[in-house]
């Protein structure tokens, strides 16, 4: 059986040790593990995945008892998660994802798609996902949301997946999915933040455009990015042919990132992440 | 004999047959042409290389008289161009710039190299090139700016090229070299304008760097992009580790694009560039 | 109404003059023009988007008298091109394919999908797409192929595009559909021509993976080459995780180059491309 | 003071725990830990970085017998290193080293330059190196590679860094200084191997270019890569554009390499690279 542990707190001597000490005496077999201390913050963090019959609770304790009282552990067992996709009419990440889905290849439950338009229920339809067309007609933003947050609440999901979902999500939805809501940003952030990343890069006349992939907090566009990827451009682009190259990577990037997180090898640290 | 022919003008139905037409009439053969029409501003852009004998004055007149009355012409004869260096404290990117012109790679005149510090000295020296130390020690930006300025008249140079030069240039000084003057930036533009991007990019937790080359004009690293490219970074990264990789994604950007300006492959339009 | 012209022919004093003389006189707008003279072969190669009302074969059969004999001269109509996309069993270069075909981003017939398996019969059927499993089972490789190329000819279609297709294709067949077979090949080509690049890839332990479409030739993995792109590794990586990260290479290259076919903007030049 | 230890073994139970609690009892910090278990092979690598007050060779002999027998284990006092560069003819990848080594980034000795060309003594000797210019002029390959080898017998370096030195050395050269000879390749290996990459990349029409590092061993271009960059190209580039191109990737990947290389960050794993 496998577990993935994640481990964070403040650096100090003797830390590698009293973990191993703990896997060692549990039977387990460390497959992978990675380690980083970030200097600044004198902030340890390490993943481990570890092989062997162990019962996780017992070995969070027993970490728990050789660790600072400000560590943060987790130990999880290997199995499928289960995430939610937001989208609005794009449909190049929304399909990346389901293609990906389709083949196996991204090892997830996708519970449902959720969108304020009906234009993609016609996709999501044909790999057999549940799509809900949660219209903004005729109600205020806090109605909406409230209607998007009931529906996200009806699953147990491990994570939201806004797959080009043209919304700003309050504090309050924000606070109640904290740390598990994956965003996609067409820009290579922090160039370009809020609507129309590509046409404010068109009038910038910039030479190369990106993707941003972080999580959500309560700043737009500022939240924790996971990764990145650009492509180049020249002064024959219009934004249109912008938006097209764009799209490429943005799919690429954000699959990249669910990946990631799926994986639980991202950490958030602050405003930012470290990825293993 | 080789010119190169750059015009600009509104679109119009018959420019390239009129401008053919010239052309062939001088006898002239043409080795390379670009031409690009930007449809928001129905700006037409051709740059063409000739070769054959021929009056410059004589080819642009009969140029003028078949175009459009705005149409700005530029028949350029091949020759050595020439460029004074300005820089402050690092030395990759004129470093980088002495060694391609030592080795012939970069066929230019460097006139001098002015710096506001004096440790480049020896640097420079190495190559033969005259080294002006002017301190802004005692004196006003103003003073300072100035001395600098009376330097650079000394000298009847094309372009200005600021290898990490660390200094406000003051819109005085942006006219009377309008144009011509060519800065890198050591951020991925318009992420992280001002001083400082490596930090700033550090604090943010990006995933990718960058540089960009571009024109100077009156607003603060907001001038028209030659070109820009990226590196890779991650979570271990300091911003120190940032800056030094960085380095090298700065020199290479920023000798492409000093390139690219003395072959005269690059038009200004508005605050972009077409670049062919 | 829209054409694109393609002109092909030895390079001499007066093309663009005669061209261009053609073109005004049929009273037709250039909407984008590019041009390149291949100097040690000294051939030109002109690729205009004209606008304007004119009758297609008439351009071309004035555009013939004033050019040399060896001229070729396709003046191509803009309308919706077809294809028939050729795979075998994996799903992420011909689900791109549907995906933009689906949001009409890729403009194109697909007029059928052939495969040697029926896994991907399901997802192309979920696109309204016919699918053909044409199977190897118990006869010989011939056999198979007259099937297939059968199958071909039942359409009529501009190209062939081989999503993965695992089968190597015999000169009889490429000669039928002679410059009009477009493969992705999972590696950076030259390198790792033949059967499972990535194990190859691997087993070198090269720091970078690529992908790259080509025109299928009689010479394994030689077609001229449309475009590559490429995705850095680590030692990290198994085999198995190079294929993956391979896919997005493979399958953003793949769309790249047929856009750029579908649109008339590659010219076959001996075993290379030119590429506007 | 800082050591780094370099260990690689077989993998098995309880390594992490040994080695971390040999660390502790030495009282040492850990500054920064990686690790990787390469799965076909079953081993084990680890870089450690610590700081405190320890006896290197004490250190190792604890860890000896805590480790499988068949352990590597490498305790690795900071301090500067020392290398030779040997060059040809070109001066892009001496010269970016030279600046590097000039600014104080490449905290290294640089013994000596060797060259079987005498056309850069002038630029290495602007940076005060001894340059020993050893001709092939009337001698045989063996009689030179002689007179090259015991030059740099002479000094006692770490490493030999070929900076575009385009002579093939003799197994019995490569055997003497065994996986310390770090070669840069003007191609993305394996892609044209051998001599006139450029050329090779222009004839075949590719649409990137790239440069490898890599350890020399006895079979041409073959040794394990150290790490790789590309840059794209199109159709307008002749092959000496592309050498253009390629110089800056060259310089960049070569430095990059020996920075690597000279902080113990680079594992030889049978014909690969293990890179922290």
């Amino acid at each position: 059986m496998k577990h993935t542990i994640l481990i964070t707190c403040p650096d100090m001597q003797g830390l590698v040790f009293n973990i191993s000490s703990i896997l060692l005496k549990h039977g387990l077999n460390i497959e992978r593990n990675d380690e980083f201390v970030d200097k600044p913050s004198n902030q340890f963090f390490m993943r481990t995945v570890v092989n062997g019959n162990t019962n996780a609770a017992v070995l969070k304790e027993n970490l728990c008892t050789c660790l600072p009282s400000e560590a943060q552990i987790n130990v999880i067992e290997e199995k499928k998660k289960s995430i939610i996709i937001l989208c609005t009419k794009e449909n190049h990440c929304l399909g990346d994802l389901l293609l990906r889905y389709d083949s196996g290849e991204l090892d997830v439950n996708i519970e449902a798609v959720i969108s304020n338009h009906s234009n993609l229920q016609n996709l999501v339809g044909k790999f057999g996902i549940d799509f809900f067309h949660i219209s903004t007609e005729g109600i205020s933003r806090e109605e909406h949301e409230k209607l998007v947050l009931e529906k996200c609440d009806e699953f147990n999901v491990d994570f939201l997946a806004l797959a080009k979902y043209m919304r700003i999500l309050s504090p309050n939805f924000v606070e109640k999915y904290k740390n598990k809501i994956i965003n996609i940003h067409h820009s290579f952030l922090p160039a370009f933040i809020g609507a129309n990343p590509y046409k404010q890069a068109y009038e910038r006349g910039v030479k190369i455009i990106g993707a941003t992939a972080h999580f959500v907090n309560n700043h737009l566009d500022e939240g924790p990015i996971i990764t990145q990827d650009i492509t180049k451009i020249d002064h024959t682009y219009s934004w249109q042919d912008m938006q097209k190259a764009g799209r490429d990577v943005e799919k690429v990037v954000f699959a990249r990132a669910i990946e990631l997180v799926l994986n639980d090898r991202v950490f958030i640290h602050g405003n930012k992440t470290v990825v293993f």
